[in-house]
Formats: structure tokens, C-alpha cells, sequence
């Protein structure tokens, strides 16, 4: 029999052991609801249970659990154009206001008049050009704040709804479920640092420090009007493909435990993932859900997935299939 | 009168309280063990107090305490030469047993000679040309293998001890008060990313991804050999006055809370935390104490102090006096 005095030992016990676990006590949360029972989640989860139990020849400690994430088309969508380009064009209409001229200029013209024909034959360098126009010229703090006004502002033309709706609830659920299993989880984007600061502590969680991206050249001013860095209009780094690796090895100095994409931009950093000693995770989101998303993946211009999809059928990396393995895709 | 049950409940009610602010049950630990009673203690604990204080107006939620330090003259000693320098010197050696030409070439001729007369007039370039001989041309896993080597092996020249055994006992224990009142601490260094990563974590419990450091160009390989990230000759960025507070703003995206320096080139590190809103603390070590370190300042080729002191002097920064603050320097 149980007596009062040995069911209080009883609890005290538990209380005190839970305590020096540096826990608080709760009862286990269920993760990851939004996906469906299938290989992705079932991948997922026994990789996270095998690098945390320090029984397994798997595990791995709490500081060596690196995440890294791509951002359009991993953590947001990207469709009909990527989100920060629209921006850029929101911008060159929103500075045209002040200044006539630009309705005159290609390719302002063409942004500010929607010739999808002219735009279409920008190239990458063109859009560079109204990357660098729209991006440079102001500190950080103001450049931070006219994103950030944008994204608090702006409407997805399609959905007329913010474009911080467009976030997939199944990788806020990923993000909360390895940051609960102590990985640091990072952004390594083709979008520029600061544009994604702007709002990836509030959407995902991710604090300034942790998000990797483009950027231009910086330069520290000490002047009349006080301290701050300006945005130069020499590219710093675009972090793309190798460059993706190169910035990791940079930034966070270690090889990622678990790399997510979804794009042949993705490639270097799953693959330098991949060379980790030891065990690692790679994910490649699949957008083959045109009724509920969009459908794209080796003819797109926008998140080509082609070599990437190649590479992870024939190593046996995890395709996240978006129509098969997710109940949901935008929170509510 | 208080019975057991009583007792019991109280108790229970404290151990449960305690589990649910998710902190351990522990005596409050003494920090600051080798700093003598002053100013700069006083200022670093009302600071930290202050901050930590959720009802005061100076309070900073824990995600935005960020510290950076310099290292060289900051954490570790510097003198004769920066370690570095010593560790390029023992390189240039060490390359030599396999190269003879090395022998016939200067500047390595002087090096391997000791040719302190030749060296003193190389200048900041020829030691640059130096670096890049030894620090480039492999992968950043066999540099920091090399530099790990080095760090395990090699002695100071004056105390035949090795250059780990020079770290500063009081700014161990002001990491780890700083880390207890969960700031996340940095390193931003003129020294190489990949060298400091080589002892970071075991000697200051700084993890790979918090050090921002000198660094040159990477690129991304992927051959039959495998996939490394090598270094290239291309110095990418030189972490040193300016660039140091713009390589904050590009790893971090957050002025420092508390930035801590020794020289003329963490100046701009200490303006760009100085001009954080809100509250933030400026430390700058002074180097007085011939006795049992090194006495230099305004006119000293190796950790200069001059423009940094009359300006922390002027704006009321806390000068750490190494000779009447520190009570201890070196870890026994």
C-alpha cells in the first residue's frame, strides 16, 4: 500500500528531478500536425529522436544542432514573381512619386506601367540594376524600415492578403519542433539580409543574427548626424548556389545537421550538408500542388528545381512532396 | 504553528514556482572573482543589473543581449607579437623543412633567420603577403587542423607556456556573468575566423558561429575527392576599426549591448554600440601593469591605444585599469 507520506516522496522526487532537468514541467506537445503520416514526417521525426538520444551512435550534441533553411519557396512561397522583386517594383512606383523622371527611364518605365513584355526580357542583370537602385543609398536602419513597411502595407496580387500569409504552416511547425529538440535554426537565403530581418523574427522566430543572405558592400559613417552603415551599391556577396556554402562556412563555421530547400539554388548547401561527418538530414520541398499552391519544378523560372530533384532521388535525400505530404499549407 | 502538511505544501509550491520560471534551484553563484572592488566592477554589475531588471526603464529582453569582444589584447595577451604572427612565423618554418626555396626567399629567409632587423621594415603589406602563404590554398578543415595543431604545441617565447595559458582570467569570468545573464557573446576580431574557431569553444566557450574574424574568399568544391570549401588568396573582408562594426551589422544585424575592446581598431566597434538606443555599456582594457603583464598604450606598434582612450576618457566609457582592477590576469 501507498500511504500519504510515501505518494508526497513520490512526487517530490519527480518534482525535483524534473527541476534539475532544467525543464519546466508540461506534458508532451504533439509537433508537426500539419503533416500527414507518411515517409517525409516519418523521416523527420526518427532522424531528430536518433541525433537526440545519447544512447544512439547517432546523437548529437545541442551545439552542433544546425539547422539551415532556405526562405522563398522553403519558408514562403514564390510565386507568381518572388516577393522581395515585388517589392522592388512596389518601390520604384512608390519613389516615382517624387521624382518624375523614372516614368521616362527603362526599366522604371516598364515597372512603373506593368510591360510584363519589356520586364520579361530584363535578364538578371537589369533586375540587378533595380535591385541595387531600390536597395542602396541608406543605412540599414532606414533600409529595415521601408521593408518592413512594405511588408506590414503590401498585398499579394493574386490573394490580396499580406505576403506574410504566404508562410507554410508546416515549416513553422518544423522550425518550433527542431528548435524544441535545441537546434539553432537558420535562414540561408538568395533574398537580402536585411529585406528578411525585417520580418523573420516576428514570422518565424529567427532572430537577426541567425538569418544569412545577399548583400551589398557596407560602410560606416561618423558624422554630424551620428553613427550608422550605409547600404554601398557594390554587391557584397549574393548568396546563391556555392555561395550558400561559402556564407555558411562563414557565418556559422560548422556543416548544418538538417539543410531544407527547395530549388537548384539549394543544391551546394544540401550537399555540403551532406558531407557532414557523421549523421545529417537533407529536405527538398517539391511544389507539385497546383490546386492548393502552384505546380513548378524543372522548366520554372522562378525556383527551379531540376538538378537538385536529380540529385536528391539518386542520393536518397527526403522529397517533401507538398500535395501528398502536407494536410495544410498557409496558416488560417 | 506550522505542521507537516503544511510545511509540505509550502514547499511543494516553491519547488513547482521554480520549475515553471524553467530555471534550475541554485545558490546564487559569486561572479567577477578576479575583479577588485572600482568603478569598472560597479559599472559592469549596476549595468547588468540594470538590464536584467524587468521593472526598470533600462530593461533589454534576453534576445537582444548581445556582447562582442575583440580578442587579441582583449581575451588573450598580444605581446611581444600577436599570436598569429607567431603562429604564421612557426608555419613559415615548418613549410621550410619541405621547401628549401623558402630558405633563399624573402621574406621567409628572415623569418626562419630571426631577422628581427629585416622584418621590423616589412609593413603591414608584406606581412599581409605572409598570411596569405600560410593561411590560404587548403581546405578550412586542414587550416583550422594546422591551427589546432599550433594552439596544442607551440609556446610563448618569453613564458615557454603555451598561448592558450594567456587568456585573462577576469574576462573568462565576465563571459560567463554575461552568459548567466543570457547574453550571447560574440567575438569580432582582426585575427582569421578560422584561427580563432581553433580554441574558441574549449577556451572561451565561444561556439564557431559567434566568432566574426579577418576571413578570405571561399569557394566550393566538389570533385572526386569529395566537398570542401577552400580558401582562396583573395582577402574577403579585414576585420579591423571600420569593418568591424560593418561586419556586426552584416553577421549579427544588431548593435552591441555591450562591446568590449582594447585598441584604436575596436574604436568604431565601441562607437557602433555607443549609438545603440537605449542603454549600452563600452568597456576598453588598458594595458598599465608592466609588472605582471605588458604597459603600452599611445605609442605601442602592437595594440595602439590612443584615439579609443581619449575618446572613451571623453565620453565617460569604462576604462578597466588592468593594474588596479584585475586583481588576478592569468588562470593558474
Amino acid at each position: 500500500m501507498i500511504n500519504k507520506k510515501m505518494l508526497m516522496a513520490i512526487l517530490l522526487t519527480v518534482l525535483l528531478n524534473s527541476c534539475q532537468s532544467n525543464k519546466p514541467i508540461s506534458i508532451e506537445k504533439e509537433f508537426l500536425l500539419s503533416w500527414n503520416d507518411g515517409a517525409a514526417k516519418q523521416r523527420i521525426t526518427s532522424f531528430v529522436n536518433s541525433i537526440t538520444d545519447q544512447t544512439s551512435s547517432n546523437y548529437v550534441p545541442p551545439g552542433e544542432r544546425i539547422a539551415t533553411f532556405d526562405n522563398d519557396g522553403t519558408l514562403w512561397a514564390e510565386q507568381p514573381m518572388y516577393f522581395q522583386v515585388q517589392f522592388v517594383f512596389d518601390r520604384v512606383k512608390e519613389l516615382a512619386e517624387n521624382d518624375e523622371s523614372l516614368k521616362k527611364r527603362q526599366p522604371y518605365k516598364a515597372i512603373i506601367e506593368g510591360d510584363n513584355e519589356y520586364l520579361s526580357k530584363l535578364g538578371s542583370h537589369g533586375l540587378t540594376d533595380v535591385f541595387t537602385f531600390t536597395h542602396t543609398g541608406m543605412s540599414n536602419t532606414e533600409f529595415r524600415e521601408i521593408a518592413s513597411t512594405w511588408l506590414d502595407t503590401a498585398k499579394h496580387p493574386k490573394f490580396n492578403k499580406p505576403y506574410t500569409s504566404f508562410v507554410y504552416k508546416p515549416m513553422l511547425e518544423l522550425l518550433d519542433y527542431l528548435r524544441e529538440n535545441e537546434f539553432k535554426v537558420y535562414i540561408c537565403s538568395g533574398g537580402s539580409v536585411e529585406f528578411i530581418r525585417a520580418f523573420a523574427d516576428e514570422v518565424y522566430g529567427i532572430p537577426p543574427e541567425q538569418v544569412i543572405g545577399t548583400s551589398y558592400k557596407y560602410e560606416f559613417i561618423n558624422n554630424d548626424k551620428g553613427i550608422s552603415i550605409n547600404r554601398t551599391t557594390e554587391i557584397n556577396s549574393f548568396n546563391d548556389k556555392q555561395e550558400k556554402a561559402n556564407n555558411i562556412q562563414l557565418h556559422i563555421g560548422r556543416k548544418p545537421l538538417v539543410a531544407v530547400g527547395n530549388s537548384d539554388g539549394d543544391l551546394q548547401m544540401l550537399q555540403f550538408s551532406a558531407s557532414r561527418t557523421g549523421s545529417s538530414l537533407q529536405l527538398l520541398l517539391h511544389h507539385n500542388d497546383a490546386e492548393r499552391e502552384w505546380a513548378y519544378d524543372r522548366e520554372s523560372k522562378i525556383g527551379r528545381l531540376d538538378k537538385a530533384l536529380d540529385e536528391a532521388v539518386s542520393r536518397d535525400w527526403t522529397v517533401i512532396s507538398m500535395q501528398k505530404d502536407w494536410a495544410a499549407i498557409f496558416p488560417k
